[in-house]
């Protein structure tokens, strides 16, 4: 499969370097390439530049956005919240239409300091915007509540624990489902919430999700749901 | 011990009976006694007039909530969110002046139909709006990511699963800690998240389980932290 991840960052990274690790074909989209390859100092966060992370991922490209949604059949939303719809405008509506588009980002605002603050938040979703900015793409808000790490690798953490998905598209669920599968995720350890409201309730756990890792010192921890029947 | 449970409803019922039950006094607070006694038809949710729960539970009081807090040690918030700084109010700060006041409600705003939204949100909770106008309180945001009858009976969800405590007073955290304690939560079970602040997250969650609700169909889940050590 052609995937492409929107977003040079960790999450971006890991999530390429998962799905590459399974066989796929993995595009990273950027803004401007050179200006990506050219960074050679860690960023404000201590991450590496991405050229060196490249240098140990060969067979990962990277290429403008609207190169990587263009070429693929899947497109992964890993960009930073704040600037998702700008980076997926920049892809393209046009190549985005009739794709499966996997939203893993959160709409955290730095701008009134840590902890950072949602926007939009209780009536709406960076998901829902991104599916009323892109009426052609099928979205799917998943992912987003755990740490990147646990994304691609759900063993890290010891017991079962849960994933969500939401989205308007069944169909586009359930692909979601199939490739959280192939990440290593068990089916029963996916919750579908139905349509994409629920993207709110998804993207509103982050200020829980925050404080827990800053409790517990680490962020190899996700939330199950214990349930009767 | 003596308890005031402020607010009438399924919440505070079950509270009420619950603590009751461990051998303490509780009295629940209302804004008309009489009012609330005289009432015989269920609410708009199906839930039964209070003077016939009274009858099943004839050790438990019904004062005015000032009545209750006055002669209480331990003040329990299980009014409606909309409603809990008016019922606190009328409960008097006097009156919780340095009692442990257990917040459990959650500000559901229902004012633009079903699902709720939350109010406030984001920048400031519920929980921090009590502290706030009752500074001499000594507020705990516990128990209120779970159905009201998950509280008092963790057993009835399997597996091990987690209450959340926060409060600006160290020592009321422990004390709640305690609360939880009888009834019923292995205390390796509460994760303490320090500072008051955190009951935006506490409440924030609602929305995602409000939807986990309506998934599964039945609101007996609760969340657990799984979590690498």
């Amino acid at each position: 499969m052609q995937y492409a991840v929107i977003g040079t960052g960790v999450v971006g990274r890991t999530l390429a370097a998962g799905l590459a690790a399974l066989g796929h074909e993995v595009t990273v989209g950027t803004r401007d390439v050179r200006q990506t390859l050219e960074r050679t100092e860690p960023d404000g966060y201590g991450t590496p530049p991405y050229s060196q992370w490249s240098t140990d991922h060969p067979g990962i490209r990277l290429r403008t956005f609207a190169e990587a949604a263009h070429g693929a059949e899947v497109v992964v939303n890993a960009s930073a919240g704040a600037a998702s719809l700008a980076a997926l405008t920049a892809a393209g509506a046009d190549n985005l239409a009739g794709k499966l588009l996997i939203d893993v980002a959160n709409p955290l605002d730095f701008s009134r300091g840590m902890p950072p603050t949602l926007n939009p938040v209780n009536t709406d979703s960076l998901g829902e915007q991104i599916q009323r900015a892109f009426p052609a793409a099928r979205v799917v808000k998943t992912l987003n509540t755990m740490n990147t790490a646990v994304m691609v690798d759900p063993r890290r953490v010891p017991g079962p624990h849960n994933v969500f998905v939401c989205g308007d598209d069944e169909t586009a669920r359930k692909e979601a489902a199939g490739l959280l599968a192939d990440l290593g995720w068990p089916s029963d350890w996916v919750i579908d919430l139905g349509d994409l409201t629920a993207a709110r309730g998804l993207e509103q756990i982050l200020p829980l999700w925050l404080r827990i890792w800053g409790t517990l010192g680490h962020a190899d921890f996700n939330f199950l749901v214990q349930r009767a029947r």
